[in-house]
Formats: C-alpha cells, structure tokens, sequence
C-alpha cells in the first residue's frame, strides 16, 4: 500500500459538502469513485476539513492509500480524466510516510469568506461570493475581529451538530480586507469549530452594516452562548484556502 | 426622450453574443426585454462594442432613448429586478446628451484576455478563460507582442466576416502579464477588427508554447495574409474591460 496525498480545488455549488453522504453527490465520493475507476480498489479518503454544502475548496489536502503501482503524477492525471465533468481537480499528487495524516497531522488551516458589497445583482460569481448591498464599514469589521483573535470559547459561534470535543479554539488570524467591491475575510487556525467562520462572518458582516457596534462582538463572544449568535453567514461566499503540516 | 447610457456586466456563456440575433438569446435582447418590460417602450441599444458568442463583459458601455420619465437609479433598478436570472448586471446609469453615442463617441476600448496555464482541470473558470496546459513563456509573449503594438495593416488577425472598412488599425496597448497560473493579455485601442484580439492572442499562445518564434509573429504581421493566422483563441477568455470617452 502507498499513502498518496492529494491537492484538491472544487467548486462547492453542485456538491452537498466534501464528506461521503448517502444523499446527494459530495467531493469525497467523486474522488473516491475516481480512484475505483482507475484502480479497481475501494479506498477512503481522509482530508485536513470537512465542508458544508456548497463551500468550495481551493486547496483541501487529503489522502488515500492505494495497492496499485502508479507514479503520483499517472495518478493524478487519471483520476483528473475521470473526474470530468465535475468541478473537482487534482492539482498536485505525492506519496508520503504511512505515518502521514491528511486530518490528524494538519497543524493548521485557514479559509477566505468572500463578499461582494454591491447593490447590482450578481454575474460571473453567483453561488461563489456572499453578496451584501449594503455598504460594509470594512475598518469597524477589522476592529471587531481583532477581538475574536487569541484562544476563547467559541460557543456563540459553534453549529448545533459541532462534534468537537471543545468549544475553546485558539484563532491565530482574523483580516477583513476590502479591494473595491470586493471584501475578504482571511481566517487562520489550528482547527475551527463547525459553522465558526460562517457564524464570525456573519457578525463581521452585521458590524459593518452598523447594525451591531464594535463592543456587541465582544459582548457575543463573552456571553458563549450560541442564542447570542447574530447572523450565519451563507456558505456561497466561504473558501478552504489551504492546510498547514510541520 | 431621455438618452440613459448603460455600464453592463454580464458572463458571456449562455448568450449568443451581445448582438440581437434572430436565433438565440443576447445580452442585447435582454436589456431591451427588460426596458420593454419596465417602460412598455420598443428601444434600440446602442453598444461601444459587439461581442462574439461566450465572450464576456465587465463594463460594456450602451445607450438608449426612453420616453418615460424615471430617475436613472430607479430605471436601473427595476432592469436589474427584471433581468434575473439571466447572468446581466447595470452596474450604472446616468443621463447624457442626446448627442452622446456609446459607439460613435467612444475614443477607446480595452479588452482582456485571461488564459489558465496549467495541467489540472478547471473547475471555477470553467467557460471564463482558456486553458492551456503547456508551459507558455509569457516573457517571449511580452516581447512578440510590442510588435504588434502601433498603426498596422491586421489583416493577418482579421475575420473573414468582419465589416471594418480598413485593416489599418492602430494598436495603443498589448501587455502579457503572469500572476502565478493565470495569464493575462491586456488589449487597448481606438477601435478592433472582428477577431482581432482573440487572433493575436492565439498567435502569442504559440509563441509562448515555442512553437512560433518572436519573429514568426513580425513576418505574420507583414504578410498581411489571413491564411498566416496561427491560431484564433477561444471566445472564453475575452473580456470587454472599457470604453473611453473624451
């Protein structure tokens, strides 16, 4: 057997999230319906996160170890030519120690929310951005994210369905950055609570609209309670940018 | 009669063009559609420029001549409410001059052509840029194209069908620039033949590819000869970006 790690990009909209569900058709299942294709063999794949349906990934690591002799690269392009046509590429392939852990050795992962503040109905970006008309106050967004920084218990911002064992996570980076029209919220850390970047974004976004002021952030992550939580942000807008392994 | 001009975005994939044709939907038809449907009025677009079919608009610029009284705010909003689905965005609306002609007044257009240079797939670009999986050396593409740039006889990156009564154009502007996988081609002029760009794109894409030299690009330029063309680029990654007007 030989532990191949995988690269992936997919575009979240036709999937009901990257995990293998009995309803519906997700990332993990395309791959790994690839790999039997190329390989005759049944393999699970482990990857660094879990997304939510219609969450997209840019660079989601993940890995399967597969009997078959095959160079990464042989691999990488078979499984590419039976992906088509859905939007899932491989993008890079290598083999690693057996040791390896696309999940349990990933030391840390970091998404983009994106957002389009404009009032104009969307065109190229629909299901791929957040669109707030609104305008967004992206400085007073930046301020109040800098107090979700640093290790807190996350509770007002944890899914009902979140199976981590704690809700206290350490939050390395949080940045709103604004390039015109479009908004970014670049998130860092060792592991996220589910739904907590939809559910900060959410407040971010109700921050900027001045409907909730710096200090009601603050007082939201305090309170750890997830009634406290203003808005969920939708999944449209929410990227997995990359995972981290020392 | 008022004269409201229009700044348009629209993703090019399900349209036949921006042109009103008599099979197919447009991007032209579906702005009138939606006037019809606010104003009850017949009206004729005017554009700075025509489209092929999959190629898309950042901010096409267009005018037309409505009767009822509206303010350009609301007149934009309610098109924008009654274009949707369809993947067309008014970004603007001012009132002009009657004299005022997207067309005839406009003294510049740019255009971008985006190209994916990489193995892998495309997911999220799928239809909005041309893949090319072979390494292209843009540097070389850079140097070929300042050939290009000045008054010339394009005859070479011209059309059959295209309607211009002259070849000689005079280009202000061609820059190949690499921001990692994705390629852009930066395209400024007073006026293009039809296929004028995706033309000389395709002809840079052999270049980059080695398979013409910088000085192939020279001689095909100089013959004038439109069995000369290389390749004509696909319509997915052409960009209208902007109309000048003095």
């Amino acid at each position: 057997m030989t532990r191949f790690a995988f690269t992936v990009e997919f575009d979240g909209r036709p999937f009901m999230g990257w995990q293998r569900q009995a309803h519906g058709p997700t990332v993990q299942q395309a791959i790994e319906d690839a790999i039997h294709a190329v390989t005759g063999e049944t393999v699970t794949l482990h990857a660094a996160g879990r997304t939510d349906a219609g969450v997209h990934g840019l660079a989601m690591r993940a890995h399967g170890d597969i009997a078959k002799d095959m160079t990464p690269f042989r691999l990488m392009e078979a499984l590419n030519a039976h992906l088509r046509p859905a939007p899932v590429a491989i993008l890079h392939c290598t083999v690693m120690p057996d040791d390896w852990h696309a999940r349990f050795s990933c030391t840390g992962r970091s998404y983009v929310y994106r957002i389009t503040n404009r009032r104009a109905p969307l065109t190229f970006e629909k299901g791929l951005v957040w669109q707030v008309s609104q305008h967004l106050d992206t400085d007073a967004m930046h301020e109040a994210a800098q107090l979700l920084v640093g290790k807190h218990d996350f509770t007002t911002f944890r899914s009902a369905h979140c199976q981590s064992a704690s809700a206290v996570k350490t939050l390395s980076a949080l940045d709103v950055v604004r390039d015109s029209e479009q908004v970014a919220i670049h998130a860092r850390a060792r592991s996220f609570l589910h739904h907590q970047v939809r559910s900060m974004v959410g407040c971010l976004a109700l921050v900027g609209m001045k409907r909730w002021s710096v200090a009601d952030m603050g007082d939201a992550l305090e309170a750890a309670d997830r009634s406290r939580l203003g808005l969920n942000a939708p999944p449209d807008g929410l990227y997995f940018v990359a995972a981290e392994y020392r």
